[in-house]
């Protein structure tokens, strides 16, 4: 296909306070399966948000998740996926309520449930051929762009890689920035630089067009309202900003890619398990003589907002690490294609990539 | 419903040449219903884009129409609807290729093949309950935002109002710049205009939001891109711009509104049957005490782009014609509300409503 003919989330509500019309929303659905939801919950809101808050029916399950030990994995998706089936059947629905972690485990596990064996079978493009359940994302925290994504990015026992298909893209977005008000400042940054680097990475190189650029543009200004410009901070209205920020950023990767940062990323994700947020920042840092104008601005946002990264962390890694890490990220070619052009492979050698991990 | 849970286009494509991507696109539909697509397009094509172009199926019935002499009509989506059925029965599907105009008889036709009556019944908020026959819009001029609006506007022998719901959204729209590439510059202009002016009334009123204004300050970014900064013009790179700009306007209107532009501008077309991107810009010239800088800017881009627009139009208008104008303009009451705020029918009254018009 000459140009990708891309699947919209089917609907979205966005506003304070559209967290309440979750019940209304999906009522309609419930009729379908076997007549409940799951709801797969960031463990961040245990005691603040059950069965009340959710206006769920008694034959709901609801998982409360705790993301921080390690990014969302493909054993964790399984177990979970063939503990509900063989508790209840097919649900109606999947609801994730979360950061990026919470919204591919949701994406995933929807597929999962109606895709037969380990999901490791399906990291990569169109490899999901039964359409999931209905599936319904509220986003608790703004910037990875998981809420209009077509990917489920899974570690895997081989591979950090996405369950990218049509089917993937979620039902249903709600969009309340009331429920971002809680995030800590540092991950408030974190995240909301992930969509500052999609943007970037998106706008330097060879796949975008006018399309791309003109969502990754008005992403990149609702940034600079939120970490910049005069009125910046985390402030309700910067808070309505990041989150159509991330939607636009995400939005502005349809017809264009990530690049360096973001396969560099996946290779310190794989190998040391850090969140892809936070690696995302560890590693910008260090590629200005790739994107010279992004850095710049990123150094004066992290300035502004008194945010530091470590930095010498690859003086403890050991070559074996380095080269698990370079194997990782050179098995992106798409991304290195992107940045670097149809020569790429002559640029992002495994010598090169391990380089790139040594500024770390 | 607290916030607007509004349906995305459920499939778009972008990009030059992604015409050429239609009948791939649309063979999988062909298996619903009597098992053939109906094409409504633009006389303009008529010797340009046949069956040959379309790669269409002997059994599909093409339709070129002239949108020239007037708006659609509910009389006019009718005769369509009532011929088409007689004579094959109930299509797979309606592809849409044109303006503004043609989008919404494909969109307001699709509906009318699966609900019975007059599509006179339908004009107003959420009228239509059974979904349409699947529709697909391919604009060939940018700018009215009719290819991602919810509204089908036709005018009826009482009003000029849309039918407008979900199920009007389109399924799939192909967006290819190079379409628009033998566009009159006059009407690149007003075409353009028409979203230059959405996101305008959509900023400057009281049910905006920061999801509509990021939309609308990008859209209004491209279009000073396209009609007054340095590299303005009619140019291959613009027509990409323009083609994203009418979508992002058209989506900025999804939680705001339009104002008193186009308010008047419903009755000047209903009455005088002027065309409704042309009709928003000979009333938009004389708003400027109402949208200051909006009108500023849009005498910059006139003069840029030497476009001249009538004045003095009112002085051969009687006043039966006056009166029938503010009518249909009066009686947009959301319009008004959203320009002028609560006490909107203070300000916005019959006589208030002649006193604008008078001003043409």
């Amino acid at each position: 296909m000459l140009h990708k003919n891309f699947k919209n989330i089917d609907r979205v509500v966005y506003g304070r306070g559209s967290f309440s019309q979750l019940p209304e929303i999906i009522e309609p659905v419930r009729k379908e399966n076997n007549r409940y939801f799951v709801y797969v919950i960031d463990s961040f809101f245990e005691n603040k948000i059950g069965a009340k808050e959710l206006n769920s029916k008694p034959e709901d399950l609801i998982y409360y998740i705790d993301v921080n030990p390690h990014e969302p994995t493909t054993e964790q998706v399984d177990t979970l996926r063939d503990e509900i089936l063989s508790k209840k059947g097919l649900p109606s629905g999947v609801v994730g309520m979360g950061g990026g972690s919470i919204m591919d485990i949701a994406k995933a596990l929807s597929l999962m449930l109606t895709n037969p064996g380990s999901s490791t079978q399906y990291q990569g493009l169109n490899l999901v051929k039964v359409p999931g359940v209905y599936h319904l994302g509220i986003p608790t925290i703004s910037g990875t762009g998981a809420e209009v994504s077509m990917t489920a990015v899974l570690t895997g026992p081989e591979k950090k890689l996405g369950l990218k298909c049509d089917y993937t893209v979620f039902h249903q977005v709600i969009l309340d920035p009331e429920l971002t008000a809680t995030v800590p400042t540092d991950w408030w940054f974190y995240t909301g630089m992930d969509t500052y680097i999609h943007c970037i990475e998106s706008r330097y190189g060879i796949k975008n067009n006018a399309f791309s650029l003109a969502y990754g543009n008005q992403a990149l200004e609702l940034c600079r309202d939120v970490y910049l410009n005069e009125g910046s901070g985390k402030t309700p209205e910067n808070d309505d900003k990041l989150m159509v920020a991330s939607l636009m950023g995400g939005l502005s990767l349809t017809y264009s890619e990530v690049g360096v940062c973001h396969a560099l990323s996946y290779g310190l994700s794989k190998v040391h398990g850090t969140r892809h947020c936070y690696a995302n920042c560890i590693i910008f840092q260090h590629l200005e003589d790739i994107y010279p104008e992004g850095v710049r601005e990123f150094k004066a946002m992290l300035e502004k907002n008194n945010i530091s990264l470590p930095r010498g962390l690859s003086k403890t890694w050991t070559e074996k690490e380095l080269d698990e890490m370079a194997a990782v990220s050179y098995n992106l070619p798409f991304m290195w294609h992107h940045a670097f052009g149809d020569n790429y492979r002559e640029i992002a050698t495994p010598d090169y990539i391990k380089s790139l991990f040594r500024r770390l």
